[in-house]
């Protein structure tokens, strides 16, 4: 039996602001940062103590991680990121604002580029203030493999790689995994590990800075489908706040 | 040609309460954070960018190389952590006075712990409170390799097997290397890349936080002895400080 614990980062600055993301690198805000510490006391609480960590690219959930680490006294955890467990790349919304994107397109289209499993945004070209391509971290990408936009299946296409090749062998040797990434890199894992299909993802949200655990068996399935909040009160009153944004 | 930089954690609450520290982990000193950030913007001004970065297992340094990383918008680099880059362990000196030692044990008996290469302190019992035997960062040495005590020596000699396996790959591989790390770690790998002697290296001290950059030849020797610090004013100032510590 393995333990895996996922934790959405805290909310960011442009959560707050209300603008989609994606791959830009918004900072955490005051309250996201509270909320990466509050992680960190809460996988202490539940006498989890993780042996690795799985980051994300992006200075949020890097941020996230090393708060809650810092909470939890464990800093010095070995640790590993990738863009692979990136946010989806949101395209051309990038930059956006979301209730003004739902005015100009409309519900029925601003709700597809959200939660439609296979429609992506167009893309966002590389000249754009928006765009990541001439971000250093990004260099080790082949143009080829560097998103321009991605929807759900996309991001899933892309995060399995790292979850075989990386985080599967940790829980083989194991180890207790804790993997800090983002709503949609989260999603599309936890989808893959409950066998969510196509259609009923689209109505599963994850709370940021709740961790959620799994134990899994040797195949590297749930043993409780969904997995555990460690805060489940919490976890129910974020995941119908997040379910409601853009309105 | 390499590029190898090197980072001294900045003063933590021991330095500041003037006890020998070693291998306990205290946090930075508010000013400690501050020369930590500090150690970033001096990497950007200098147009300095690592593409890695190692630490020790102790916060010190983690929290260190965290906030510089932060200062330089370079908090996704790909970091390793190693106990081989550990502050020297101080023995039974661990969480005593400074100035009380040098009053208790004298002078020349103080100068020896602090600055003999090869006089270890006695040794600290596993059972002591400032021991780290039980800390599950250091579950995975064998206990003929957890110190109880360290001289200079000991220190090079556990370190440079993270040199040349560790680092140098980095180095051959073209990359600019980032190390976060202790007074005594760091002097004993000046120690190495200088060729300075038993003797002579009881002079040299490493200030906080202001990075030294070694460019290095072919064999890992660097091109200007004793390297550059990003900021020399500062350097010079500090490193008399530090030679006065204890009195």
């Amino acid at each position: 039996m393995a333990t895996l614990v996922l934790v959405r980062h805290g909310e960011s600055e442009w959560n707050v602001k209300g603008l989609f993301t994606g791959w830009v690198d918004a900072p955490l805000s005051p309250k996201g940062e509270d909320e990466a510490r509050r992680g960190g006391e809460l996988l202490v609480e539940a006498g989890i103590r993780p042996d690795v960590v799985h980051t994300s690219l992006l200075s949020r959930a890097i941020r996230t991680a090393n708060l809650a680490l810092d909470a939890a006294d464990l800093a010095w955890l070995p640790v590993t990121r990738s863009w692979r467990l990136n946010e989806r790349h949101y395209g051309a919304l990038q930059g956006k604002n979301k209730a003004q994107t739902r005015e100009e397109f409309g519900e029925e289209q601003f709700m597809l580029w959200r939660r439609s499993y296979d429609v992506p945004p167009p893309p966002l070209p590389d000249d754009d203030e928006y765009s990541q391509a001439a971000d250093p971290r990004y260099a080790v990408l082949p143009s080829e493999l560097m998103p321009r936009t991605e929807c759900l299946k996309d991001v899933v296409h892309r995060m399995l790689p790292y979850w075989y090749d990386s985080i599967v062998p940790d829980l083989v040797a194991g180890r207790t995994v804790l993997v800090v990434a983002h709503g949609n890199s989260l999603r599309a894992l936890v989808k893959h590990l409950d066998g969510i299909s196509d259609e009923k993802i689209a109505g599963l949200n994850i709370p940021t800075g709740i961790p959620l655990r799994y134990e899994l068996d040797a195949d590297f399935r749930p043993l409780v489908p969904g997995g555990e909040y460690l805060d489940p009160a919490a976890a129910k009153a974020a995941i119908e706040a997040v379910a409601n944004q853009g309105r």
